[in-house]
C-alpha cells in the first residue's frame, strides 16, 4: 500500500473525516494545474490529467475516463486504490458510491477550495440525503505532503493595447456596463483566464496556459485584483493603479468576499467559483449566478487580437510547414521517433520571433498510435517513425501575437486504401465545414454535420466534438462556443470568434487522421434577411496531397483545398528558404 | 359599434367582470376549431385563425400577427375593437397591456374551458400583481351567442389494426407501461389527436382533422373515453368496451378530474389542458407536467402505418400530378383563377379511392401572392392565372391510408431569371436535406443548414421552418419534432417520423417559391459508431423542369433529382393513362 495513502488515513482519523475527496482542481477550476496542486497524483500517483480520488477508511478508489484506464492500471497496482472506470456499465459514478457508501453520522471532507461550488453542493445533498455531514475547511493532503512546491509566483508581463486592441480601463468599462445590464452590484471571477484577459496581464503560473494565479473583483467603484504581489513589477502595478485597480493579496479574495455589503448582489460562476468562496458570501448578498460577463467579450476577439492571430499563424505555419518538409523529406533516413519529432517542431517553432511556448502537451502519435485521441508519447510507449502509414501531429503554441492549435496527419510512404480513403473523408469535412456561411444566430451545432457528413454517408464517426473556443496567450480551450451537434450550447457562433475545426476518424490498432484548422468567424453580410457569417481559416500549412484522393474528394472539395493552398503559399512564401518554397510550391500544387 | 361587442358588455357588468378575454381556441387547445368554438370571430367580426379578443368596459383590442394586420384592419373597421398588430414596435403585448391597464379591485373574465392552464396561470400572477382577480367559471359569450353553432357531433369512424398497424388494446398497455416508467398513477389527455391516436378512432368535429371531441383519462385499472355517446356506433362502443374501455358523456370529464384519490399523481400537459380541468385537480393530488405519453409513439408511425403512408402518396402523387399536367396544359387557354384551380386540384383528388377530405385550407398563390406564405385566396383577392409567372400551390388530403402535405411551384410560361434563379437555389436546399444521413440524436436543428445553405450563400432566407411532423389522418402539423435552425426542439428525428421538408423564397411584389416533400426517417445502419438514419421521400410529384437551371443545381443535386424522378414515373404509371404516361415521361426527363 502506498505511504501517502496511509499518512492520509492517519490525518483523516485526526480530522474525523471517513471519505476524503480529492480532485483535480487548482483554486480556480483551470482545465490545466500548477504543481502545487497536484495533490490527487501525490497521493495516488497516477499522472494523468483526468480522475478524482476518494479515500475511505478501508477503502480508495480512483474515477478517470477510458483514456487513461490503461495507465490508471498500471500505476494504482498496488497502490491499495481501486480503479473505477467512468462510463463503463456497472461501474457507480462517484456520487451513486457515496449515495451508497455514506453513513447517517459520517463525515465527507474535501478542501473546499479546489472543489466548485456547484459540485460542493451536489456532495452536501447526498451527505444529508445520507443524514451525513460535509467537512470542507481543511485541506488533508496540505498537513502531510511536506515536500509540497509552493504556489507558482512567476513574474507576470503586460499586454498593451496596441498589442491586444483594447485597454484594461475600457474592459473594465465595459464589465461595469454589463454589471449594470445584469443588475449586480460586484462581480467576483475566479477563472485565470478571465482574470488575465480583464486585466490585460499574462503569468507562467499554469503549465501551457500564461496565466497568474489571481482573482478579480469588480464593482462600480473598484477595481481589485487579488494576487501574490511578487509577481508584479513596479511598472506593472503602477499601470494598474493609474487605472483605478487596487492590489491584494491572493488569499485576501475570501476576506473580501465576507465583506460584501447587506441587501447588495454578486454575480459569480457557480461551475467555475470554488465552494469556500461561496460559502464566504454573507447572509443577505444574493448571488446571481451566472457565467462571468467577461466571457463572452473575451471569446470574441476584437480586429486588432484578430490582426495578430493571423500573423501568429503565419509564424506558427511558417514553423509547421518546414517541419512537414524536414519530416517528409528525411523519414526513413534520419532517426526519429515520436518524441525526438516532437522536439523538432518545437524548435522550429522556437526559431519564430516572439514564440513564448506550447499551448498544451503535444500529441504526436505515429501508425496505431494515431488512434488513441489524446495520446501522449511516454519514453515507454515512445514510437520508432518508419516510412509509412501515417504521423498524427496535434500541438499548439502561444506567440506574443495569439495562440496556434494544429492538427496534421503527414504520410510518410505508402499507404493502405483505408488509409487514404479516410484521409480524404475527414479533410472533405474539414474543408466543408470551412467553407460553411450561414444567418446570424447559428450555433456549431447548426454546423457539424458539415464536418462529419462524409463519414456519416459511409455509417462511420469520430467520438470528439469537432470545434472549440481558443483564447488570446489564454487556454487553447476556451468557451463558450462550441462545434458539435449533440451538445447542448446556445451560444451562437459570432465575429471574432476563433473556433477550431477538427473533424478525425480512429481505427483502433491501426490509424488515426485528424485534420484541425482555427478559424475566425467574419461578417459578410447584413441585409434585410439578417446577418450572414463564415470563417475565415487562420491555420496557414497544407493538407499531405500524398494521402488524397482527388476523386472521392469531389470536383467543390477540390476546389476549395487548391484556394486554400494557394493561399498559404503565397502567404509563406517570405518567410520560406529558396529550396523550401520549391518544395511548397509542389506541396500545394492544385489537385 | 358592433352589437356582439355591446351584448358583451352589458353580460360583463352582470357579471361584475371589467375585461374579457376571449382566445381562438377549443377545450383542447386544437390549431383547427369547429364553429361552437369561434366567439373570438362572432364577438369581433374578424374571421383570421389567429387572434385574441380583450374586452374592457369602454375599450377593446385585438391581437394578430403581420398574416392578418390587412384583413383585421378590414374587418375591425367600425366594429369599436381596435387592432393590436403583434410584434410591431410599440404595440404592448397582451400580458403587458393587462399589467398596464388592470386595476385593483377589477375582474379579469375568461371562460377557463378555452384557455390553457399554462395561460391560466401567467393571467393569474398579472391580475395578483395588479391586486386584481380572475373569474373563469362563465361563458360569458355562450349567454348572449343567441344561434350559436351545437358541439359538433358527427359520426366517429374507427381504423383497424390492420389500418395502423398496433391495437387499442396494445397502445393502452403501452401507455400504462408509460405511466408506470414516469411514476404517474394516472394520465388525463386533452389534444383530440392523441385522444384518437390512442383510441383508433376518428371523427369529423373539426375542419381539416379528422377527430371527436373527447378527452381520455387511464390508469393501470381503467381507460376512459369522454365523448358525445351519439357519436359512436354500436360496434364502435361493443369494440371499445372489449378493450376495457369506459364510455362517459364528454362534459363529466371535469367530474373524473375532481375524483382523483388524494396522495395520486396525474401527468397531464398544461400546454394543451385547459384551466379549468387543471383547476379540478384536487389538493394532495400531484400533476406531472408533462407532453402526453402517447404523443412520441404517435409521431414514430410502425411499419404498417409507413406502409399506408406510402400508397396515400402515391394517390395524392397521381392526382396532384394530373393536375399538374392539366395546368401546364391549359393554363392560358381554359380561362382559371385561384379558387377555381384549387377545386379543379381537389376534383383530382376525390378521384382517387379513400380520399377523405382536405388535411388543410388550399394555399393557391398566383405571381404575388406566392410571397404571402399563408395566402388565402378569397373572392375578393382571387387572381386570374395567367401563362407566365408561378402558381405557388401549397395543399394536403387525408385518405384513409394517411395524410398528405405537397408543394409545388408551377412555371405557367416565361419566367424572370429570377424566378428562375430562386426556384434552383429552393430546390437545392430542398433536395440536400432530402438526401441527408445522420447519426441518431441529431434534431432538426443540426440538418436545417442543408435546406437552407443555398440561400444563405447569397445571403438570403425563408422566415419559416423546413419542417412540420405531419400525423396519420390527424393534425396535418403535429409534434414533437420540427426541422428548424434555431427553435429549441431537443426531440431527436427518429425512425417512422413523417416530417416536411419545405424550404422556400419570397420576394414581397413579386414571387414566391415553396417546395415541399413530406419524409419518413429509416435507420440504414447500426454498427459500433452508432445507429444511422435517413430520410425517405414519400411525396411523388414532378418538380417542375421548366423552373430549373441545371448547372446553378449543380451535378450533385441533378443526380438526385434525376433519381427522385425516375421514382415518381416508375411509381405512378400504374395510375396514369397512356397520355399522362406520355407527358410525365417528359416532365421527369433527366437533365
Amino acid at each position: 500500500m502506498r505511504q501517502q495513502l496511509m499518512d492520509l488515513r492517519a490525518v483523516m482519523a485526526k480530522h474525523g473525516v471517513d471519505y476524503c475527496l480529492i480532485p483535480s482542481n487548482d483554486f480556480h477550476g483551470s482545465e490545466y494545474l500548477s504543481d502545487h496542486f497536484k495533490c490527487r497524483k501525490w497521493v495516488s500517483g497516477f499522472t494523468g490529467s483526468a480522475g478524482t480520488l476518494l479515500v475511505g477508511a478501508d477503502w480508495a478508489g480512483l474515477w478517470t475516463d477510458g483514456r487513461y484506464f490503461l495507465q490508471a492500471a498500471q500505476q494504482l497496482s498496488g497502490s491499495g486504490i481501486e480503479l473505477e472506470k467512468m462510463g463503463e456499465s456497472g461501474v457507480p459514478t462517484l456520487n451513486e458510491y457515496l449515495e451508497k457508501h455514506l453513513k447517517a453520522g459520517q463525515t465527507l471532507g474535501f478542501d473546499g477550495r479546489v472543489v466548485s461550488a456547484r459540485m460542493a453542493e451536489s456532495l452536501r445533498q447526498i451527505a444529508e440525503k445520507c443524514g451525513a455531514s460535509v467537512a470542507c475547511e481543511d485541506d488533508l493532503v496540505g498537513e502531510i505532503w511536506t515536500d509540497r512546491p509552493a504556489l507558482s509566483a512567476e513574474p507576470a508581463f503586460e499586454l498593451s493595447a496596441d498589442v491586444v486592441g483594447k485597454s484594461r480601463a475600457e474592459k473594465l468599462m465595459e464589465l461595469r456596463a454589463a454589471l449594470t445590464r445584469e443588475g449586480a452590484d460586484a462581480t467576483v471571477i475566479a477563472s485565470l483566464m478571465d482574470v488575465c484577459w480583464l486585466m490585460n496581464l499574462r503569468g507562467a503560473d499554469v503549465d501551457c496556459t500564461p496565466v497568474m494565479l489571481s482573482f478579480a473583483a469588480v464593482t462600480a467603484e473598484e477595481a481589485v485584483l487579488f494576487v501574490n504581489p511578487a509577481v508584479l513589477s513596479e511598472t506593472i502595478r503602477h499601470n494598474l493603479e493609474g487605472d483605478g485597480v487596487t492590489i491584494r493579496a491572493y488569499e485576501e479574495v475570501y476576506d473580501y468576499v465576507r465583506s460584501l455589503p447587506k441587501g447588495s448582489s454578486v454575480m459569480m460562476n457557480l461551475n467555475v467559483v470554488n465552494s469556500k468562496l461561496k460559502v464566504c458570501v454573507p447572509e443577505g448578498v444574493a448571488i446571481l449566478d451566472r457565467v462571468d460577463a467577461t466571457t463572452l467579450p473575451k471569446a470574441c476577439k476584437n480586429e486588432k487580437e484578430v490582426d495578430n492571430f493571423r500573423i501568429a499563424h503565419i509564424k506558427d505555419g511558417a514553423a509547421v510547414t518546414k517541419f512537414m518538409r524536414w519530416l517528409k523529406m528525411n523519414v526513413g533516413k534520419t532517426p526519429m521517433d515520436e518524441i525526438s519529432v516532437a522536439e523538432k517542431l518545437e524548435a522550429f517553432r522556437a526559431e519564430q520571433p516572439g514564440y513564448i511556448g506550447p499551448s498544451f502537451s503535444p500529441i504526436m502519435g505515429y501508425g496505431a498510435h494515431g488512434a488513441i485521441v489524446h495520446y501522449s508519447a511516454t519514453k515507454a510507449s515512445c514510437a520508432t517513425i518508419e516510412p509509412r502509414s501515417f504521423l498524427l501531429s496535434d500541438t499548439g503554441a502561444h506567440f506574443i501575437e495569439g495562440t496556434t492549435d494544429i492538427t496534421r496527419t503527414y504520410a510518410l510512404g505508402e499507404l493502405t486504401d483505408d488509409e487514404k480513403r479516410f484521409y480524404t473523408l475527414v479533410l472533405k469535412g474539414n474543408l466543408m465545414l470551412g467553407n460553411a456561411q450561414w444567418k446570424a444566430g447559428c450555433t456549431g451545432a447548426n454546423l457539424d454535420y458539415l464536418a462529419r457528413e462524409p463519414l456519416w454517408r459511409l455509417e462511420a464517426d469520430y467520438n470528439h466534438g469537432t470545434g472549440h473556443g481558443v483564447g488570446y496567450i489564454l487556454s487553447v480551450h476556451e468557451g463558450p462556443q462550441s462545434i458539435h451537434w449533440g451538445r447542448a450550447n446556445s451560444t451562437p457562433l459570432e465575429v471574432g470568434m476563433i473556433t477550431s475545426n477538427e473533424p478525425g476518424f480512429y481505427l483502433e490498432g491501426a490509424f488515426g487522421v485528424r485534420l484541425e484548422n482555427l478559424t475566425v468567424v467574419k461578417e459578410v453580410a447584413a441585409n434585410s434577411y439578417g446577418r450572414f457569417l463564415r470563417f475565415e481559416t487562420l491555420t496557414m500549412v497544407p493538407f499531405d496531397l500524398d494521402a488524397i484522393i482527388p476523386e472521392l474528394l469531389g470536383e467543390e472539395c477540390c476546389g476549395i483545398l487548391n484556394a486554400y493552398h494557394a493561399k498559404v503559399r503565397k502567404t509563406l512564401a517570405p518567410y520560406m528558404t529558396a529550396e523550401e518554397n520549391a518544395w511548397l510550391a509542389d506541396a500545394t500544387r492544385p489537385v
